[in-house]
């Protein structure tokens, strides 16, 4: 069974050498000199630390170019212009959901990530090509890693009517979260937008998670907005809001507080041109942080590569996390904070949890991030799914 | 001969497929079908992108901890915290400056920095340690690597008696550019500290770059000090300000403006957590401006591998350049722009310039600062001095 494995001499979080049994595809046991289980595969840690699997929070598979040809980028600065461009020109561009979502999802198992949460288009224009083609990912990969959807109103919902009815339909065909998308400044109608979507999630019973890059003021009132509702629906540990710029604007910690009490999590990409939300002062305050890569490779921006440690030292160098601890915070907001965000059960290292790991040659945990080896070895439910950068998906 | 050869179908700066052909060192020729010198070495370049070699125009080659133990960093939050941590362990954590120098000019080499400007401590408990040693890794690499040095009071110029007269002394040596530290925040004494580093300036004849980390409008008055006095000594094209954050408050279009009247050229990190001097707006207005990875896996901060394409996408994350156009410009800052900050004679690859060059398979400039390709081939004035990231120093 593939699932049954001993891994010997790995150091849990940097910690001390430990042996890791796995059962079931669970963790049974961690310790020194375990015995092997019967039939049980045998790996060799050498010293290697592990970590749980990296978990990507917020990515749009549907849309990335990896594999296209280059694709040169001469978008206009405005936020329209590459929404518009993007809807536009995608089925030229030869952007095929099923095949693009299948390329980002395997590269990113290589690097380490066994959890995805992407974001779908979702637009009166393509209707439910991305979600149909992501979700054929999603089940093809359903053994070796966890992808979710959210159904994502990325042109608008109120301003382009026939949006909800199509949101309303990718979630009856099974997309996990109800997206949403800068109520006041793209939908122009900040109650009616977040009504809609917070009336989805009650319909069918899902989470929500809002793409809000409003700055300053006008996003702390969206955010205000998104915490009365979550506390009138009692949806505390239900809500991610992505981006939360606002949240990086001076004077915003009574909303911060807010926030954790409302049990909100944010996600951040730590992106280094804009003010983003202060990561460390935030899991001071009990907010839920997690993090993802956002688009890689796009017609929105050439940069990315699909891989959760370049975004912990991109965090790391956003927020200044430059002492061991605080670099060690940038890595679990790409692991736990995701899997907490995500509502993922049983992730972690302790005994009982899925054996989802990630094992590389490191001295220490800050040295993983900063070195971000290609020598990785991935295991999903104790099956190893990647090694050296390549994953083996279809080997069982 | 090593210095004499034919590099055969590559695209210059990601344009038309051309030879560039070798001889005594320089660029002889640039053309579609060009005859191979007699007895030259040919190199098919099958497509690949030709660019100048990269220029690292600020670091701190002294004081990185590459090959040493995994340092763990508990260092306090405020920049004289870093200061004293460095200078009171440097001896005993083993930080010899001749042995890292060397570690990391031949890394920033293999990744194709063919120049680099290296800041070197100077200070009354360490004297000339610094000097020497990054002397000697000068020295020893002069064949395959241009390397100058920067006397620079890391921890003070008049608030340690004693350093200017050690500036002085390391300039007599053979320093090649006079350092300055913050004026007001670090010296307490913003006219006499820049009037004893234009000084040392004047009397040894070396151009200057002052570290200048002083936000806001105290950076500014700094800044408006140096304009004086580089205006006053006929300074244009010999001055850098690394740093420079004062450049990213609001309002400062008018000290730019003066900025680029008095010829001074201006040094960035694209550091994500500070206010930057904004990239595109200095290039408009006329500024020359320069980049460098600054400190790399030091007492400061983990971060960091020598390589400019990585400091160019942070330069374009930080700067928010996407389009290709704009990525590009990215890459000329690590390249064209560290080559005229630093006065480097013969620089690009125009016919007669020196054959220093970098080539990289990538399908466009922008995809090559993206991707960061591994597969680099390094010239250093007609012979190949890296390879598939490994220096082949020594091998002449």
């Amino acid at each position: 069974m593939d699932d049954v494995l001993l891994v010997r001499g790995v150091r849990p979080w940097g910690g001390a050498e430990a042996d890791i049994r796995v059962e079931g595809g669970r963790i049974t046991a961690v310790g020194a000199g375990l015995a092997a289980p019967e039939g049980a595969r045998v790996i060799e840690g050498a010293g290697r630390i592990a970590i749980p699997g990296l978990v990507e929070a917020h990515t749009h598979l549907d849309k990335n170019m990896l594999g296209l040809p280059w694709y040169r980028n001469e978008v206009g600065p405005r936020l329209i212009d590459k929404i518009d461009n993007e809807r536009l020109n995608k089925r030229r561009l030869g952007i095929e959901p099923g095949t693009q979502s299948m390329r980002q999802a395997v590269r990113s198992l290589a690097y380490g990530s066994t959890h995805i949460r992407s974001h779908v288009d979702v637009d009166t224009e393509h209707g439910m090509w991305g979600i149909e083609g992501v979700m054929a990912t999603r089940d093809a990969l359903r053994d070796v890693q966890f992808i979710e959807l959210v159904a994502f109103p990325q042109s608008g919902l109120l301003v382009r009517p026939g949006t909800l009815e199509l949101l309303d339909q990718a979630l009856a065909m099974g997309a996990e979260v109800v997206g949403g998308l800068d109520p006041c400044s793209m939908d122009r109608d900040p109650k009616g937008h977040l009504d809609a979507v917070f009336g989805l999630s009650q319909k069918h019973g899902r989470p929500v998670d809002i793409h809000l890059h409003e700055p300053g003021e006008m996003g702390g009132f969206s955010m205000e907005l998104i915490v009365e509702r979550t506390r009138a629906l009692g949806m505390a540990g239900r809500v991610v809001v992505s981006h939360a710029f606002c949240l990086g604007a001076p004077e915003m910690d009574g909303l911060i507080e807010a926030v954790a009490a409302a049990g909100i999590a944010i996600m951040t990409t730590g992106a280094p041109s804009r003010p983003v939300p202060p990561v460390a002062k935030l899991r001071r305050a009990g907010v839920v942080v997690c993090a993802g890569n956002d688009g890689i490779r796009d017609t929105w921006s050439p940069y990315g590569n699909g891989d959760m440690l370049e975004r912990a030292m991109i965090l790391g160098l956003r927020n200044n996390l430059r002492r061991d601890d605080e670099v060690e915070m940038a890595l679990r907001v790409c692991t736990e904070g995701g899997a907490a965000a995500m509502g993922v059960e049983g992730y972690g290292l302790d005994v009982g949890c899925w054996a989802d790991l990630v094992l590389l040659p490191a001295e220490s945990v800050a040295s993983l991030v900063v070195d971000r080896s290609a020598d990785r070895m991935v295991i999903r439910r104790g099956r190893i799914v990647a090694e050296n950068g390549v994953a083996v998906v279809g080997a069982a």
